[in-house]
């Protein structure tokens, strides 16, 4: 049949060539990265070595490769394909990690070989983050949020080449999942960002079942590439820090504190949402807020996160209907993940991206947050302190702050000498405007803005106090005052918001 | 702190603001369709109207809107859109609806209106058919494959303005499914495209649930706009045309001899993967492959498609491992994939997608296919008969022919009077280089091309016939030769390979 070469009210005619064309709507391609080669067959994915994927992906020098962290400090996925472009010699790459652990200590020497020259990451701790603060990098590392992270990727703004998925599972076809295999892990929610938007994606798993999966939480048409190594990691270490509840007194007297905050604010009600951290403290606040929900009969609506034990606890006696998750903390949420109905993936980018049409941050009640600083203006800081010395970064605490209805520090008012209540802390994390309560073993204090906070929690009897008392009292307890410390020297690090704006800067002291 | 303009290594410095501001990554948005306003707060999404809905997704005269057709002829969502769109004045509009049934028959009226002027569909009967053959749009329409529509809208070809989402349920914060409420009609594969590159999405809903929901299919990080009606449909209707096996001794011949040739290609081992439609002749042959894998102890991979009852019962017997589900065919699949694990959703994309990264279609062993024509040069037509009256369009045929490793149509020789292997079909849906086999009550005709087949299936026994023997077969039984009809008039349609190229026409008869 002879076909026309342009009909009206259609526009210019492509003509059908071969089954196996496929040329037309992928050459116009934009929704997707790099333009991709569709495969086809039973194993045509698999690659014996990682190598061999690498360079099939035809990352170059300067390219982007993007890792995410839920093995955390059990990963061995970062250090496999790290040694495998290094002895490739490949040079100047950005490494985009959603996270960053001592496990990764290796790139602090391909930082120094050039291998590494960019470094973008939401939490970086250990060698890694040593090095950066010491200066290692020529260029600034970019501190993101896991939000902010998210939407980078998904405007565009961070552009990976080449994604690498450490997979618990996988199958011939691509499929991975978090819940089969020796290094289960539970839902993969940050690499479920980056696998959309690759150039390439290569899937490194240590176990390689029948196609297909029987779950899949990263489905093959985003995946390029399978290589099947003898471990990705250790999933002992997924549990990382603290995860038991605080013994100390002062630590219980806070989070008794923090539970009367929630209470008296009005949300402790049916449909009520919670998110809190692994620290400590934090895990006693949940303790607290599990048993007023049990004596009232609160069915919860969900809980968030980061997902622990102790949250699976409450989940299964019903004190919430479901569990958003976009990672495991220990490994009674990865078996919860795997049996649980209800207990729900959830991609970084519906955990926290401020650029979707809604996050689940955003649906938040209350918010448990850590602090290593907070300021008078309520200002935290959980990435520099010391004077330029990276302890971590915002993670998720930017993000759940600005999204939740009532976003909490709870904090000591000291940690041995270091007075945590600060005049102005050295590193803006999470902006003050989105902290809502200070809540110390000496009392609570509202920020001004939350007149309705302040009124609530008055009328109910707590004990607020001014943020400048706690100041003073945590100079008290740590027996000095904090140094005006905010270095001048070289750029080490940009501090980026979750919508890419620049909030702060980690700087090196002035030589000399 | 006063940030500098430009940071060496890091670029121009986009200094914070507010919490709120959400200034940077937005405006650099190209992984999503236009710009999209982030939402915060409880029930932010609900909106009192569907009218109320529309006005707010600033659609225009001229705009794409996307509807799926997962209520198939029990749908009533695109009724209610389109009402309420005629009624506001709207103009010009293009539909690009997954499917359209003869519940969809106010398009006409539309059409005749100028309310509509161009359809983007996969599968079109019923009086919207009828209007088009009779060249009531200006423009042709435009028929693609499941397939190819995923990969248009993914590719940024075929770009929409709102998707409408005919959800079962959803919560406030715009989370959908397919398995709670009334009208549960099973996984929304076909929306889970539109939802990621569509401008707005309005979510229509006869069931509001708390929020979350226990079940997501469609995460409320992709959905506006939630608008709350009466009823979306009847999901007693989602059940359409034959869905009970064939009673006719000569369709069961047809199906016996079509699972033989199954069992002699040598696929019919552990792993083997399976996909049929819901026509008598196609759940005959479920029929006796089931039986040869029960007796043989083979426990397949995965059954596609839409997902039948009886595909529901050789899964839950265990014969195979996994359901891959786009769209429920009959209500017993809805419960299935409710109840079931292992009974996956799978989106459009994954499905069948020629552009991704590998979809399910690629990894099927055998589909079984029907043909309202096929040729002897083994090209299909499911589009349009005696001279351009358009009945449907390829759906899932054109991209699981092109997956299969075996695609088998079966067929018999003659449907009344009408020879259904014919010297050249009228409309060609499906190329013939991706039809492998015509089985007929006369014997089996093999693609030349199959020389492997030719052998195996020759040396197995089975009745091999030339198609040329077919096509003078076919003649007899129906009494007549097929009239070499390929009318020269007006082009209605324009038939799109899954690739976006143009594989045929369907033109209106020479006036005269």
């Amino acid at each position: 049949m002879t076909l026309p070469d342009h009909i009206d009210g259609y526009g210019p005619v492509q003509a059908f060539a071969a089954v196996d064309a496929r040329t037309v709507a992928k050459s116009m391609g934009a929704g997707r990265g790099p333009e991709t080669t569709p495969r086809r067959g039973s194993s045509e994915k698999l690659r014996e070595t990682l190598r061999a994927a690498i360079l099939e992906t035809g990352l170059r020098n300067g390219g982007t490769i993007s890792f995410h962290h839920h093995l955390r400090d059990g990963d061995d996925v970062l250090r496999r394909v790290m040694a495998e472009l290094a002895d490739l010699g490949f040079k100047g790459l950005r490494v985009a990690a959603s996270s960053i652990f001592p496990a990764h200590a290796c790139l602090v020497d391909y930082i120094r070989s050039g291998v590494v020259d960019r470094i973008v990451s939401s939490y970086i701790t250990g060698p890694v983050a040593e090095a950066i603060s010491a200066g290692a990098l020529p260029t600034p590392a970019v501190l993101q949020t896991h939000g902010g992270r998210a939407w980078a990727i998904e405007s565009g703004v961070l552009a990976i080449d080449v994604a690498f998925v450490a997979a618990p599972a996988a199958d011939s076809g691509g499929n991975l999942n978090g819940v089969d295999g020796k290094s289960a892990c539970g839902p993969l929610g940050y690499p479920m960002v980056d696998v959309r938007f690759a150039g390439h994606v290569v899937a490194v798993t240590d176990t390689l079942l029948d196609y297909p999966l029987s779950r899949i939480d990263i489905a093959q048409d985003l995946v390029d590439l399978v290589v099947v190594v003898d471990t990705i990691g250790d999933p002992a270490r997924i549990v990382s820090g603290t995860t038991r509840v605080t013994e100390d007194p002062d630590g219980l007297a806070i989070a008794r504190l923090a539970a009367e905050v929630i209470d008296a604010s009005g949300l402790l009600i049916d449909g009520f949402s919670f998110q809190t951290g692994a620290g400590g403290i934090s895990l006693a606040v949940a303790d607290s807020v599990a048993d007023l929900m049990r004596r009232r009969g609160i069915v919860g609506g969900f809980a968030a996160g980061g997902i622990t034990q102790g949250i699976v606890s409450m989940f299964r006696e019903g004190l919430f209907r479901v569990l958003f998750d976009v990672q495991c903390f220990d490994l009674a949420a990865v078996a919860s993940y795997r049996d649980d109905v209800g207990h729900l993936p959830m991609s970084a980018s519906l955990y926290a991206s401020p650029g979707g049409k809604g996050a689940v941050v955003d649906r938040l009640d209350v918010m448990i947050l850590g602090a290593a600083e907070i300021d008078t203006r309520f200002n935290v800081n959980v990435t520099a302190v010391g004077g330029g010395r990276i302890i971590g970064g915002s993670g998720g605490h930017a993000d759940t702050a600005a999204g939740a209805k009532l976003a909490i520090v709870t904090t000591k008012l000291a940690s041995r000498d270091n007075p945590k209540i600060v005049d102005r802390v050295e590193c803006i994390s999470t902006p003050g405007e989105s902290i809502d309560v200070v809540v110390t073993e000496a009392g609570i204090a509202v920020n001004p803005r939350r007149k309705d906070l302040i009124e609530v929690l008055g009328r109910a009897g707590l004990p607020l106090v001014s943020i400048e008392t706690l100041r003073r009292l945590s100079a008290q307890a740590a027996g000095r005052d904090a140094p005006a410390c905010r270095p001048q020297g070289r750029i080490v690090a940009v501090v980026e918001y979750r919508d890419g704006s620049v909030i702060d800067l980690v700087r090196q002291p002035l030589a000399g």
